[in-house]
């Protein structure tokens, strides 16, 4: 019912402990939310186009490295919630190689429109109307 | 007092948006990290043979976006702080691009020893004694 | 009849002219010959018990930027060609776009063995035969 | 007399061999292209306002890699010189650790601007006139 990417793990993604170089966790984390919003017909310049926005940028994220994983290992990183507040939205991940979840992360990103020179965040509901659920 | 590098913010390190994406704030906070251990004329190599550690692994990691940054700017990225339990240690970070403050984050590491096919947490105190006070 | 794979090119991908940063390409051709070398039952620890080898290491690599590509393209990446001599062998590949191609490279690898503190390129000839043909 | 730049090699640039990841190289020679521009002061941004341009894009891209390195190391990286075409101008790099040359590059860049859909390579002059001598 979510939305759900399969990334190999490649030589290049390891250090040299031979376990995934964590940030590597994030560019796969924006990379599944990116692909989500392709499965709604969405990308960054169309989200330009209706909403005027500069980005879906980030405001905070996190992430929980429950067991290692190295490079032959196949991940299937699901979406497994978005919840949408006035001028947020919190995207949660969960990564599984087989069984075995070894990490759960989110994202807070919001709608970003410039304000002059700085940015600041407008109110996401037309966002949340285009992406519909995320079961959907 | 504390540990300080600071980061060339480049054209490739941002994104389409023209800003800095997110996931390279994780690898400099990790470069830093490694950068700290080299004022105490440790490394990776070095704790593998004097801890008998694969790796000073990341349990979690988090951060906090405070203003966007671009290619051009010049981050100081400094060490906050570093606390210690029985087997975690959680390094605290702060970017600032002059006097505002960008991203603020920290990892949850320990000292990670083979314990047959898993790797498990080890007692840190071994590094803590290596490390000495951060202000030092 | 050659190995192929597909990348999706994602926002994260891509720079601040909104095009795909080149140092991904490179990144890419890693990851494809490292899948490739999954196909055979092949990766680097396997390669290390059989070989003895510490890595299938670059000694060149190199490629030519046809046409841009922008996040939202999924690129076909193909390895066209390998060719073996005495201590390298050289690995050609080719990225597509829909009928558009975007990217010829190459790489030119080694079996690399330790020599003391050095490294040498050993014969590759045990390598040639582990991975075959590659239209097999 | 030429540009020079230093880079810590970090633990997270290096793969499961404990050598620098290539790719990574290649992020360094763009890195230290944009750093020698900001010596002229000049970015992107203002090469897009002074010559109509949407990037100093790449055509081409090599390297050769001398002799590995690791995490711990730090490499002088240079731009030994630019040579300027009509409608191109080709960077080589030279990267040392210590005395020992390990990495020599070039990178095969235009001026490009917009072409209706497609992008076209423009007269590399206006970019000459603003950067000068290398050595200046």
């Amino acid at each position: 019912m979510a939305f759900e990417t399969t990334i190999e793990i490649s030589f290049g993604d390891c250090d040299p402990a031979g376990i995934i170089f964590y940030p590597n966790y994030f560019r796969w984390f924006d990379a599944a939310f990116q692909a989500f919003l392709k499965t709604r017909e969405l990308d960054q310049h169309i989200l330009k186009e209706k909403l005027g926005t500069i980005g879906t940028g980030l405001m905070d994220a996190g992430a929980s490295f429950r067991a290692p994983a190295s490079f032959g290992d196949t991940m299937t990183l699901r979406i497994t919630g978005i919840e949408w507040t006035d001028r947020t939205f919190r995207i949660t991940y969960e990564g599984r190689i087989g069984d075995r979840v070894i990490v759960e992360g989110f994202e807070l990103r919001g709608v970003f429109v410039k304000d002059g020179d700085r940015l600041k965040a407008a109110p996401v509901a037309p966002l949340k109307d285009l992406v519909g659920d995320l079961a959907a």
